[in-house]
């Protein structure tokens, strides 16, 4: 097969490099799931990661690759979740500029957390071109260095370090399930088990409201889809990565959807029996095996990878009660 | 200082024996806590622990030191709780008869998640002479082996193992908090650490709403104080431990008392930073902080128990919503 632009080797090198600064996640066997979900269930808890998601590893990795010129100069990103987060804690870990180019319609409880962090943020046009186009702007016009928030071989690598540790803590696993957006986190994770020669199927899952990267692999090649709002928003995926898409075209074994009641009952049973905090977007694989889009065959081992826990409290609260507005739905 | 009944040995021993079928919980270090909480925050997440409580880790080293003749005849407890729970996990594990005698107004929940492992549950009147009562006839005439929740020092030493599992990741930690009810878990950490010569600050912690260790305390002597109803529901306590209070006395450095509204503030602050469901019973640690009911000094370790997380998933919806009835309040 073709060589892609991701090695096991840089995820190896980005887990040494990130060590100091992330929280190992527990990898939890969630036994009272087992009936439910119909095989041998795994939790790995992200929403536990510093930060509250996986993304902390991939900005990390990319942060404290740059050079002492580069981070004097600061970064920009553009995001309005975790990977904001992510960077604007790093940054002022490092002690760093950071500005973060922000969708105009965010939510301001996230605008007011990336700030807390001491980033600067700049609202601008939800459209991804438009807020590229600012992106370069304010990087060429200051120096920054840009951050990705999947479209990186370093920011990629940070997130393989995820499956390093599943496979540490249990190398017996069958299935891994990983949440699926922009690609990054399913390509390092793909890249680090399939090049560690491990016989573990990879299944990427996305919401069914915004799936390009299942119709991408249904179709062949990159197509584009439409995406319908979500409950799981911080998968809301208006491209597939050029970097990603390879990859996980060459490592991933398939690709599943859910739809959104499955995602809230999802959320519900992660709480109710592993007593931790997911997002919607992080309960996706959870989601996939309670609607059974998941082929098993007895006694599997499955992990599903429970990517991060950032979501408000109240809309947790009104999803726990069953009392979400019908515009999420 | 006179022998108390329960040694450091008893919890290491306790330890070995419970080994193979716990969960060794994460102790987490919450930097995004220090702030608001004025110290180095540290959680012990025993909701992560099986059963959702640490209440198995005392059922479990209690019935696994019961002969095979005992084991064979079954056991009994009465809980409502946590504590059936655990029971009915480690009889269902073992195979052997339960008997849960439960409070008749308790919640059809869990009701029936104590029979669902199998358990064989009584209804009984609440006030606690009649079901223990219920319990001795039952015992007498079926030979059961009754698991006391709190006042064994089988069951305290198997709480205790919480506290080497801490002092084993972090043995720097200065001021340990802990839930108080009946006593068992804090006896058994406080033997656990002070035997270990450690110069680490034990502090009960309860709802003032029912508060018997903290005006015995006061008064020196166990004294009786009527409880009032509190969304620390598993911390209501109608008698304080006879055999866990001599071991208290000589060991805990202090208790503190909190309010409802510190206990709700509580909940939602470990739910929004450490992505952890906690029920509000495990949460008077973090109240007590968040209320500042414990003097401080700067830059001091403290890490609360974060004992359990089973409530029923609409009350906690409701909680981080800020629509609880106010009959909890």
């Amino acid at each position: 097969m073709e060589k892609t632009i991701l090695t096991l080797q840089d995820v190896q090198e980005a887990a040494d490099r990130i060590r100091p600064y992330i929280r190992r996640t527990p990898l939890l066997r969630q036994e009272n799931m087992d009936k439910t979900l119909g095989c041998e269930v795994f939790l790995k808890a992200e929403m536990l990661q510093y930060t509250g998601a996986f993304k902390l590893r991939g900005a990390l990795n990319k942060i404290l690759s740059l050079s002492p010129e580069e981070l004097k100069k600061g970064i920009i990103c553009t995001s309005s979740g975790n990977h904001a987060q992510a960077c604007a804690y790093v940054g002022r870990m490092l002690g760093i500029p950071v500005t973060v180019i922000v969708p105009e319609d965010c939510p301001k409880i996230k605008i007011e957390n990336t700030q807390a962090m001491g980033a600067r943020v700049v609202l601008w046009e939800r459209l991804f071109a438009a807020r590229w186009k600012k992106v370069n702007q304010e990087a060429a016009e200051n120096g920054y260095s840009i951050i990705s928030s999947f479209d990186d071989p370093l920011v990629m690598a940070g997130q393989g370090t995820v499956a390093l540790e599943i496979l540490e803590d249990y190398p017996d696993i069958d299935t891994l399930l990983v949440p699926a957006s922009g690609g990054g986190l399913l390509s390092g994770i793909a890249t680090a088990v399939k090049e560690l020669g491990k016989e573990i199927r990879i299944i990427g899952v996305q919401a069914a409201a915004s799936a390009a990267y299942y119709f991408s692999h249904q179709a062949g090649h990159p197509v584009v889809v439409e995406s319908r709002p979500s409950i799981a928003d911080a998968l809301e995926c208006s491209r597939i990565g050029e970097r990603n898409y390879p990859i996980i075209e060459k490592y991933v074994d398939d690709f599943a959807i859910v739809e959104e009641e499955a995602i809230k009952e999802a959320v519900k049973l992660v709480a109710r029996n592993a007593k931790l905090i997911a997002e919607p977007s992080a309960c996706v694989g959870v989601a996939a095996l309670l609607s059974q889009k998941i082929a098993l065959r007895p006694g599997e081992k499955v992990c599903a990878v429970l990517s991060g826990g950032n979501w408000s409290l109240d809309m947790l609260g009104k999803l726990y009660n069953n009392e979400l507005p019908e515009a999420l739905h």
